[in-house]
């Protein structure tokens, strides 16, 4: 019988571990609670209107379409470790070789109140419904008489400076600045306060200070307000408390965005409590360096639910691009131990590090060479259309963005979800 | 001070008098629940996943963005007649002419617990639970080991074999025989049968018999089982009841979906119990043949929500040429009432009435010819192209056309609005 590898997480680590398995001897069996593999990367482009759902999404029957690779819509409700089964709900998958690419989640620091006021941004639904209260603001602001009640509606803060909370908060002053300008009769979009807070003390902290300082300085030309070492302590459907140098200050507002942690997917903590493996701080399971958890080679644990060091000693990023090198390295492994080679450990190659943050602006820090601005923008752009997946994506995606770029427009930008 | 004209309902018949008084001295204020206008011939393409939500709807704010023309986000709950105002929750909207124009919504002719178990199609919310329900029976039947369930998850019923019926026939045939054809292990979807079933003596009724046998013939080839006389008697979540000839029929099936019925919009009966206008058999509002309200010159109802008869004597459909015309027709007649001029009554001209039935597949009649095919195909792809509302929304979808029809893909088969 072949060999039997079942791969749980169709994201970046294991759909790229699928692709490099897609000539293999072994059987492949991919298995997701959704039907398609979803580009994290520009998720925020749909949350603010740009990209439709359906243009960073991409069904995974028809990405694995080998002959020797199953797609199984399933939820991973147990692993059972010595007899090498998954079990899902009502039904049991065996396997030989095991790899967990179950990613991330959203993470609210044990303040799970925050969740329904503070949407995060992981899933294409998370995605229609921050687009859909962030086009409701400024249309509850339009039918809103009373002022301060207005303001509340027109201030957006968001709580997380990372990659995500910036682009987020570049996208937002676009829309706020450029896309709704002439759309309002009572309001002008371009009275909307942008704020942005983060714990630590820069803005993309996994950049260079050269580089968040250049990204600080883009988005206050934006209108954005970022504001470093301020700490959210409460967030209700009110507004939202921020501890700035010790003293807490209250900000109204009805749209909180979260961009400010995830956590591992719990199929690591069941691994701990079937396997007996560690756990690092951040929940994520301790591997191996060929990414195989210790005592169990059969199971690899990749992309946002691993953690190991990289050459400098540091912990990997939880990023697409560990994530893709990852699935690619798990592939080849398995081949090899199946023709009895011993493989090499894993080694991330750090291609470096882009974040985009509005029109024309962004930083790049490629090691060598660090840049900001229009040409660190175009590289941004080429990049993730480069690692979009589909053909059709991509060119529908460029076609968006050439048109939105001339005419300022958003045309994804529908308020949906609600029950008529 | 100006006159006010308040439009309500962004569909067909509000946005084209809207866009009929964009130069006018008037104020023009337009209600609508949602912010963009839908495209609705389209809206079988997004439930069957060829198109997205986003390419078949444009934000009302931006399609109307003249300067005399206000958009409201908001639901009407009552009309004041006498005073001239709507309510529209706590806020009050004071008119001088008011154009109803709400449109119609989905009915299952007093059996409204079908609605659950069998979804109609008339929003984008409709339009994305369909395609939800669709591709999860094939993802349901990949997992099921039992032969007889499983033949009823690759059982699709559609109810009503109107335009919207047979459409959604022809594109589910182009799923199964097409598009999935290689994406399974355990099943075939080419096994799945789709049943048609039509309660009157043939299909598409609104069209000349010749075309109701040409269509049906172009079904039956596509591998759609038509049955006309058929009443569906019971629907719940495993399958339907169906009378032909006398004799009840049971039919296991997961997928029942919904094109048999709609009704006008509830404010025509809100109009009935303010201004005792008077309704016909269907719920439509009864009008002059300058579409006003008997008694209230200053009320104009169209589209879907008016019954008016045509030059035959017969009443007017409900589709969209009727309602862009009418649309057109009522900004005329404001303009010429403010100038004080005697309007002409409406009347329809009648360009024709097509319906596809899948790829390269269609039926026309256009009065004087009368044709179906390959020919009638390439027509109704020009005309939806030609009417489509914005010329992103134009490329965007020819683009999306021309890439499916060659690789006989669909890209936009996401199972979405499930809670992760």
């Amino acid at each position: 019988m072949n060999h039997r590898i079942v791969i749980v997480g169709g994201g970046f680590g294991g759909l790229y571990a699928a692709k490099g398995l897609a000539r293999s001897q072994a059987s492949v069996t991919l298995v997701d609670r959704r039907n398609f593999h979803l580009f994290q990367p520009l998720l925020y482009q749909v949350a603010t209107g740009g990209l439709s759902p359906g243009e960073i999404a991409s069904p995974l029957r028809h990405v694995l379409h080998s002959r020797n690779t199953s797609v199984w819509l399933a939820e991973v409700t147990d692993i059972e470790v010595a007899a090498h089964k998954l079990i899902l709900g009502d039904r049991q998958l065996p396997y030989d070789t095991l790899v967990l690419a179950a990613g991330a989640e959203n993470f609210y620091f044990g303040h799970d109140k925050w969740e329904p006021v503070a949407p995060g941004l992981k899933s294409i639904e998370d995605a229609t419904e921050m687009r859909r209260r962030i086009l409701s603001a400024f249309e509850a602001a339009e039918m809103e008489p009373d002022t301060q009640k207005r303001r509340a509606w027109l201030t957006f803060v968001l709580i997380g400076g990372g990659p995500t909370g910036v682009e987020l908060a570049g996208a937002l002053s676009e829309i706020a600045n450029d896309t709704l300008k002439h759309d309002f009769r009572s309001i002008d979009p371009r009275e909307s306060q942008i704020l942005l807070f983060e714990g630590g003390d820069r803005i993309l902290a996994a950049f260079p200070p050269s580089l968040s300082e250049a990204a600080e300085r883009s988005l206050i030309k934006l209108g954005v307000r970022p504001r470093t070492k301020a700490m959210a302590t409460g967030i209700d459907a009110d507004g939202v408390t921020v501890r700035i140098d010790g003293a807490e200050q209250r900000i109204a507002s009805k749209t909180v965005l979260w961009a400010a942690g995830v956590k591992p997917s719990p199929l690591g903590a069941m691994l701990r409590a079937r396997a007996g493996v560690q756990l690092d701080r951040a929940g994520r399971v301790i591997v191996e360096p060929d990414l195989s958890v210790p005592g169990h080679p059969e199971i690899l644990v990749i992309g946002d639910m691993a953690s190991l060091n990289g050459k400098d000693g540091q912990p990997l990023p939880g990023v697409a691009p560990v994530a893709m090198q990852q699935g690619r390295y798990v592939a080849k492994l398995i081949e090899k131990r199946l023709r009895g080679e011993k493989p090499e450990p894993f080694r991330y190659w750090d291609k470096g590090n882009l974040a985009t943050i509005g029109r024309k602006a962004a930083v790049a820090d490629l090691g060598v060479v660090r840049f900001s601005g229009f040409f660190a923008w175009v590289a941004w752009l080429l990049i993730h259309l480069l690692y979009l997946v589909g053909f059709q994506n991509r060119f529908l995606v460029l076609s968006k963005w050439v048109y939105d770029y001339i005419t300022r427009n958003r045309g994804a930008r529908l308020i949906t979800g609600v029950k008529e």
